[in-house]
């Protein structure tokens, strides 16, 4: 399966390279960049043509487009992929308005083409192993879910100031893992935050610190810790406790060398960022992504699954607003 | 330090034992219960004299007396002790009505004894080792705190009734747990919860999974899930994030052997309860009463810490008549 | 069942505080020692009568006695003991000699009492999970089988002149747990050692520092690392390798607390000794040893399993001497 | 950096992707191999071309070679890379025989191109981590090492017959990393060993289950335990312990999740192979082959690192053969 990668910043490059070399049953059509250089490096680098429009790219031969550009041109290149009938990958957000999805759902729906929203996460083998021991009832009957999850460093302020706040850049993600791990759909929100890391930040409008507590429709409650500052590395870790036990992913480690000295054990970081987490979690995307369209069986993270984190966090943003908990 | 303990139900037995045998600085200067069969056994088995009232305990050559006998019957014995003279040890919670704990402390205040609360935890290794990284600096500003907090199984129906519910009999412990770790007063509260473990609870009027937040003083915002039933064992785990990192006391396991095979990793047990991961807390409890005692110095959970936990939990009741954060 | 100690050093001592206060099915009969303060600060203490002689502690009406005297008497109470028809625990080792051992075991067979040896690590639970584990199939066949033994510090060199050298009164607790691990008999030992720690062990000629293999009668080779010095706190591990999985008892940690920043993570110290690491083993041991009496099944440890180690460690001795395996 | 790969089995295989793909600094000139099917899907996968002949790749405008052939090819390409001036990567062993090894660093001594043998655990962050803290001084004097290494499954028979035994085949990677992690030579060998996982093994000359002691020319001494089987995974510990602590790189998991139910905690399996353990390590190796080459400093690991265990591995023969300590 070709696939043809549009925006090649960061997270773009990284895809196209995980494409090209690491995933299996796809490859790289070619790439496309709003900044042409951009496209460019990446083009000599792993080898493969370089669009001069998101249109060229889409009409090519590829299968499938990954896009990976700026969230507000996500939905007229996800009509556009969609019309042209290939299928797509979205990065998250799909969108930071709710009518906007619902045009680009709306499309994929029509053309019956397939949409895979982004959320990583459900990908990686420890949170995998949560939801697989959930969904299997290893530990009976879900009852509460925590859910860790705070970044290294802030991104910069104008990243923040177009981010649409922590609950629609960040803790979406957390959104989707609690939506995934316990299979229900959000039914309220109660969210609180505040500004610790940095008061720029807090100018730009948005907080930095913030903890959520979501109710299921089965009556579980969700909590989430973010932050967008972590001494330590990036702290992911989902724990679901359950009538007959407690299951958790924890953090990895840099290594798995111990010191033990008169002063106690020392060991190694925490993987300082995505990067250094989460490479085999879109590799594991990759391959299920093809697997999906290969197939034709429905994407592991549909439309759907995009949607509903939005609103979710939405309504985080008004309960902070109102500090009352909010009825979806 | 002769100390006489008043109630050997299950948690009076202990402290008896422990005064008698375990703990340096303090011995037994006798025990009485209510029942009086109670009372006889553990004093035989302990060979301490036998009181017939709980009036002849706190008349007795004893310089404290413990009061571990039932909630309701708590301020009238820190009132008779402490005109008495005596330093008073008192089992959580001092009561259930604020009106009766001001009454107490009053007579407190009035005679100047020192009244030291039986909150425990504090003195546990691990979590006493939370707070000093916190108090510290070691993780640097304080911004989150969580606290995991389940028992094993559920008490009687009968006891439930009694309880005052589980905010103020359950939760309480986290409520000073988390004054402690934080060092910061709970100025608001938000509680939800449910019944997932037994339907007789909820007919009880109580719940038995709950999860709060409060919001300190200081901004800190602390996270607590409660469940009176865990399969697991007595989950009993603090964790504190802050600017320069992360300080987590994790459940402590029945032994240290770890088994691996082709399914993987297999280590033992968490203790069930209280009896098996605290006794050690409750230890160095008497010790430091007793040091604080000869010493004149103050204690080292006073009176005031036996009541903010009560305000606390009335709001925790309150926020979840009216889903809505309460204000202290 | 009431005991009698004789001998109350540090280990005599800790045996009768637990024998009085911690477990079940014992009692303390009384206390001696050949120093006479000694005896009597420990019998004020635990409120029970000291004796003169060992003769009138063998001679009262204790059921059994506890030899916890110094290793060149053990045998002379033994044999007194056995013709007193008392059961007897005595500290390991039983004797620095062959023959003495031989006279003390032909006494107990004579008389037909019980004698227990006091190798107390197989009542630790971590390690005792081990053994159930090989010995349950839990690992398939066993194969090879590692022991990490070092004390956080050397003895006094006057007790180290008087030891019987390292193999003798240090990694005969090891050669223990090789053969219960295993549950086969040694017929190779193959050692080596230096001065790493003290050159004053070296004048005194022994060694500090061991490498010991053991081959067992079923094929399992067994290796031990022994050394009189460890920083980082009492190393005590045993590891089962076996056909289907590996089994390992880890060291334990004075507390659970985890603290984790830019650095790494940091966790507690492993504990000091063997007072802070196997109180509860010795407890369990006691009370095997009452019920043993009691039912008058064999003792857990029988004087055979206290003859074994010896035999090892004299061809431990000879083996560093000749540098050359030595066959039993 | 250009490098022909020569030899695209298994582990050629994988150098060959890592080369193209995931190295920093490298790049694939091409492959050959003696099955010219095996060279032909590599290069047709990689898009690299495919040598008629080990010479056409010698003599290619490669600037380096990765000799990953069958053993006994190894010294005669060694020769003709470096009479062609060619950086030279070659997998361990070097040969099987000591005048073959020497011929070959003859070779690469009078032409002077650089030759890294392929010890490529050294530079696992875990391993890397154990030698760092002993050469830094953390554990202070470094004392006992103690190596675990077990592979999951024995190869072929056919393959064990042409393998130089376990000693030249297997632990010939712990002979290195016991030099590398002391920094001390070898002086005594004694080994000993068993067939515990199938007799075939035993009726091809081999062993399949041994222990090692190696005593360092500082003192030190190493103990390894090996087996061709491990039910858990791929067993691959190494651990220091010094006058000041112990050091020790533990077991990875495949995943970081950890389940707790009333029969205690499950966690995650031991990685199966070193495909699975160990690719970072190779693509770090390729790293600081390219940069030693590039900057002219001597490689990491050297021709005479290459040889001294082929020493070690003959002695620990002749040690089983004799049951005695071989003298090196």
């Amino acid at each position: 399966m070709k696939v043809a990668v549009l925006g090649v910043g960061r997270i773009g490059a990284m895809h196209a390279e995980l494409i090209a070399h690491r995933a299996d049953g796809v490859s790289l059509a070619g790439v496309y960049d709003v900044v042409e250089g951009a496209a460019t490096a990446v083009g000599e680098r792993l080898e493969v043509p370089v669009f001069d429009t998101a249109d060229a790219a889409i009409g090519s031969d590829a299968d499938a487009v990954a896009i990976c550009s700026s969230t507000p041109t996500h939905i007229d290149l996800v009509v556009a992929a969609a019309e042209a009938g290939k299928a797509i990958f979205c990065e998250k957000p799909l969108s930071l308005e709710l009518d906007e999805v619902d045009r680009g759902l709306a499309a994929v729906e029509a053309t019956g083409v397939t949409l895979h929203v982004g959320f990583n996460r459900r990908f990686d083998a420890s949170h995998a192993a949560v939801r697989a021991a959930v969904a299997d009832g290893d530990i009976g009957q879900l009852r509460q879910l925590r859910i860790s999850s705070r970044d290294p460093a802030p991104p910069p302020i104008a990243y923040i100031e177009q981010s649409g706040g922590i609950f629609l850049d960040m803790t979406i993600h957390d959104f989707d893992m609690a939506r995934f791990t316990t299979g229900s759909e959000v039914v309220e929100v109660y969210a609180t935050g505040r500004v610790t890391v940095d008061p720029a930040i807090g100018e730009a409008g948005d907080l930095d610190t913030v903890t959520v507590l979501l109710t299921h429709e089965n009556g579980v409650v969700t909590t989430i810790d973010n932050c967008r500052q972590s001494a330590f590395g990036y702290d992911q870790r989902v724990e679901a406790f359950g009538s007959a036990g407690i299951v958790s992913s924890e953090n990895h480690t840099s290594h798995s060398t111990i010191k033990r000295t008169e002063s106690g054990s020392a060991g190694a970081v925490v993987p300082y960022f995505f990067l250094e987490r989460y490479i085999p979690s879109y590799i594991s995307q990759w391959e299920q992504f093809a697997s999906a369209v290969r197939s034709g069986n429905p994407p592991s993270v549909s439309g759907a699954d995009g949607r509903a984190p939005l609103v979710i966090g939405l309504a985080a943003k008004q309960s902070v607003a109102t500090n009352t908990p909010v009825r979806l």
